[in-house]
Formats: structure tokens, sequence, C-alpha cells
């Protein structure tokens, strides 16, 4: 199913003492309910494209499924106040998932999907399987050619893009209203195509959070790349999963936060 | 309790061809857990600073607490994983909690707080109620100062901000990771001291979606001003609760999307 994601709004620009109208592109930001095997089980809110590599990467990065072979089906589906995408999921991972809604009683909210105490949180992560270098001179050539990647931001200004990037050449992009579905949605495609997570990058267009880095984490991601800042968890958390993290990324300058040892930067020169 | 809200870190910066080695200061991000009479009841990822007026604020913006009155008592307290807030609210206030809790069976996820199926979304939101106007002089005045009341994010460009404004002047401003966050922590600020919301208007350094709006109209905030995007659900719910909405927010220019006739723009001629 396609839906639009985007809307023309007429708006009223000040611009210094003067006022005109004209008609503004604005992103959709539609609510999306996962539902496994019958049951609803999140809401969130995003971009309506891509929406079964969104549920997929959803349920790989949060530890539903462990493979995208154990999702049988993957169905999208207007709904009276949003859209539903039904996931036909292993039973064992249905067995599991439902244990785990019984164990976590209620109510949770954003940050940490699922968690209503910090007792739960996840104290340790998989370690990533480093297969080789990133030379910087591959994110310098990416960070060049991002935007004209970003085909719904340029248009709109609110949304953020999660690319995959070999040998500096951005091979894929996904736009969503958040930064994590817009990683998810990465991630389900690459779960999807077999991507090698070993061979290349991500490259995010907004800060690095803890949530990113655990996302990447969980899908073994080796080098994670974001446009804006990280926050100190989400370096700390880079460092203990052996994640390299470049933030504040332009095409001519980046930090490196974590496992420098990783980005070949002397090839620069 | 007094946490801190950044850390130093080493980090290596790539320019062109040169690397050199900085200490670089970044945002500490912290699992904030919320505790309602003893009850954990979700997890925040947050800057750790103004703990109370953010538990304050969710509380009231998420519609656990009609009234600042109902909590009686909030203490922050250093934890295992992070930090619980727990906040001592009136019983009737509790119960409804309670029952909301047995109601939304188990996990949900990020984007709106505490919803796991598309019915449980709420489909009607308060009516602000308007008191006077917005001279757009005064929101020029204000984006003319934002970014020196940003003390965390001159720093480490990691986190928002979440600003009163009244008559031009930046009265308050909140910072945290994440952009509800540093709203919440205002309303919950503004609700203590009892602020006149109809007296001026939010300016938030972030992107305006659904639950930034949504949170506004809790509180009763006639207008909110965005420094990018808003979203197209942001625009209608603004629209349908009275919300003058403005966004990609410059000293010199900015949009306004729902509501125009409540800024006086001809008054910047």
């Amino acid at each position: 199913m396609n839906f639009d994601t985007k809307s023309l709004h007429s708006v009223c620009r000040i611009n210094g003492g003067a006022a005109c109208t004209n008609d503004d592109i604005l992103a959709e930001e539609t609510p999306v309910a996962l539902v496994y095997n019958g049951i609803a089980h999140v809401v969130l809110m995003a971009t309506p494209a891509d929406l079964a590599e969104l549920a997929l990467g959803f349920s790989l990065s949060e530890g539903i499924l462990q493979h995208a072979g154990q999702a049988y089906d993957i169905e999208v589906k207007q709904a009276c106040n949003g859209i539903e995408v039904h996931l036909e999921i292993a039973s064992a991972q249905f067995q599991a998932l439902k244990a785990r809604r019984r164990s976590m009683s209620g109510r949770t909210g954003c940050g940490l999907c699922g968690i209503d105490s910090l007792a739960a949180i996840p104290t340790e992560l998989p370690q990533v399987v480093r297969n080789g270098n990133i030379r910087a001179t591959d994110i310098q050539t990416a960070l060049n050619h991002l935007q004209s990647h970003q085909h719904l931001r340029s248009q709109t200004g609110a949304v953020h893009g999660a690319a995959w990037v070999v040998g500096g050449e951005i091979q894929y992009l996904f736009e969503d209203v958040g930064r994590h579905n817009a990683l998810d949605k990465l991630l389900g495609f690459g779960a999807r195509q077999a991507l090698d997570w070993q061979q290349g990058f991500a490259l995010i267009s907004s800060r690095a959070s803890y949530e990113m880095i655990a996302k990447a984490a969980m899908l073994g991601i080796g080098c994670v790349v974001a446009v804006s800042a990280p926050t100190a968890l989400a370096v700390r958390l880079a460092e203990q999963s052996g994640i390299t993290l470049a933030g504040f990324a332009k095409p001519h300058q980046f930090s490196i936060y974590s496992h420098t040892g990783f980005i070949c930067y002397r090839e620069t020169a």
C-alpha cells in the first residue's frame, strides 16, 4: 500500500516587516501500530513509507526477532486512526514476546522502548565483530552526497535520514520523521537483503543517542557516522560494544569518539 | 541532588587530511525512572538536571495529574542504573493511573507514550483559551537571544531547548537531550510557578511534532514557535486545539501554520 508522505499547507511567511501567503510542503507523521500474530504491541509515530522495513527493523533491533526469517509475513493495512503493520512471526518468538509483555506490567514511554523501571534496562549488548577498516575519505565522499539523497527532507525539512554506505557510495537511504525509525527502516531493509553489515557504515543525519547505538549493536554494525552530536552514553555504549562512532560529520571534518583505529585517516593526506 | 550534565571525552578530529586529538564536552544522557507512590511507571532518557520539573511536567502533559497541587512531594534519588524520581501523588490520580496501567497490557514504545494500539490514541485534546495576541517583533527579539540562553547546547551541540517568552524576553529556558523532556521541564516549572500560559509563547529549538503540540495543548499554551519544521500532523492538531504554530523560525523570518490571526505581523513594518 502507498500512503502520502507529504501534504500541502497554506502558510503565512513573515520576512522582516513583510508577510505573504504560500503553500508549504509538510512531512506526514502517522501513528503506525505493529501487530504481532494478531496482538497489537506498540505504536510508532512514523513517516508512512517503507513500513514493512520499519516493522522488520524494529523487531530485530529491539530483540523481538533474531533474524529476518522469523518473520513469515508482513502486511501493511490502513486502519481507523492510522496504519497497522501485521507481522506473522515464528511461535517461539511470539511466546517470548507474550512472556515479556506479561512481565512488563503496563504503560511505558519514550526513550527505552518498553521499559518502565531501571531494573529492566539491558546491561549488556552484543559485541560487534569487525572485518576490515573504514577509510576517512569514504566517509567524506558519502557526506558530500548525503543531502542529494534526502528527497523528503529537501522538500519538508522535517525528516531524518539513515544511509548505508560502502566504499564511499550511499547505497540505500531511508527517511522518517523519527531518527530511530529511519535507522530501523534501513536495518529492516538490510536484513531482508542479507546485507553484510561489516562491509560499510551507517550514516545518520541526526544525533547519535543511546538507542541509535544500541540498535546498531543489535544488528552487528561496526561503524556509525552521525552528522550531529553524540551523547556521552552513546559513546560509552559504542566503546563497550566495539562500534566505531564518529560525530559532527561534515564533508571535510568529523570527530571519532570510539575505536578510532578502525578508521584509516592517514589515507586522507 | 546534582548530577553531571556533561563529561569530557578524548576525541580524534579529522580535518581534511590532518588528524589531531582533543578533549570534547559531551552531553550526559541518563535513564530517569518516574515512580508514582512507589510504583515504577516509565523510564525517560534525559539530561540529569531539573528532574523534579521534568517529572511534574510529564505528569501534567501526559494527563496523569490535572494540576501541580496533586503532586504532594517529588524526590530525586540516585539508583543503580540511573536516577529515580519519586512522586507522591493524590490517591484519586494514583488509582486512575493504576487503572490505566491495567487496561494497557504490556509493553509500548516511543512516539505516543504508553499506547500500544491505534484504538488508544486520544482523539480529542483540550481547546486552548486565547487571551491577547503575540507580536511578530517579540518572536524575532526572542530568536535573536535564543542561542545565548542555550548553555549546555553551546558546549555539547547535543541538546534541545524549550523557552518561555513574554514580550520578547526569554524568561526561562530548559535544556535536555530529548525535545519532549525539555518542554516537559518548562511545563513543570511553569506549573509550579503558576505561570500564565496565555501571556506569552513557548519557543522550542527543535522541530514541532505531534507530541510537542499535544503537550502544549494539555497545559493550555496558546502559541508555539519552533526553530525547525513542523509535521503535517502537528499542524492539524494545532489547528484543532486553537494553538498558533510557527515554524522554521529565524530572527528575521518565520512561517505561521495555524491560527495566523493571533500574531500581529503588521506591527513589524
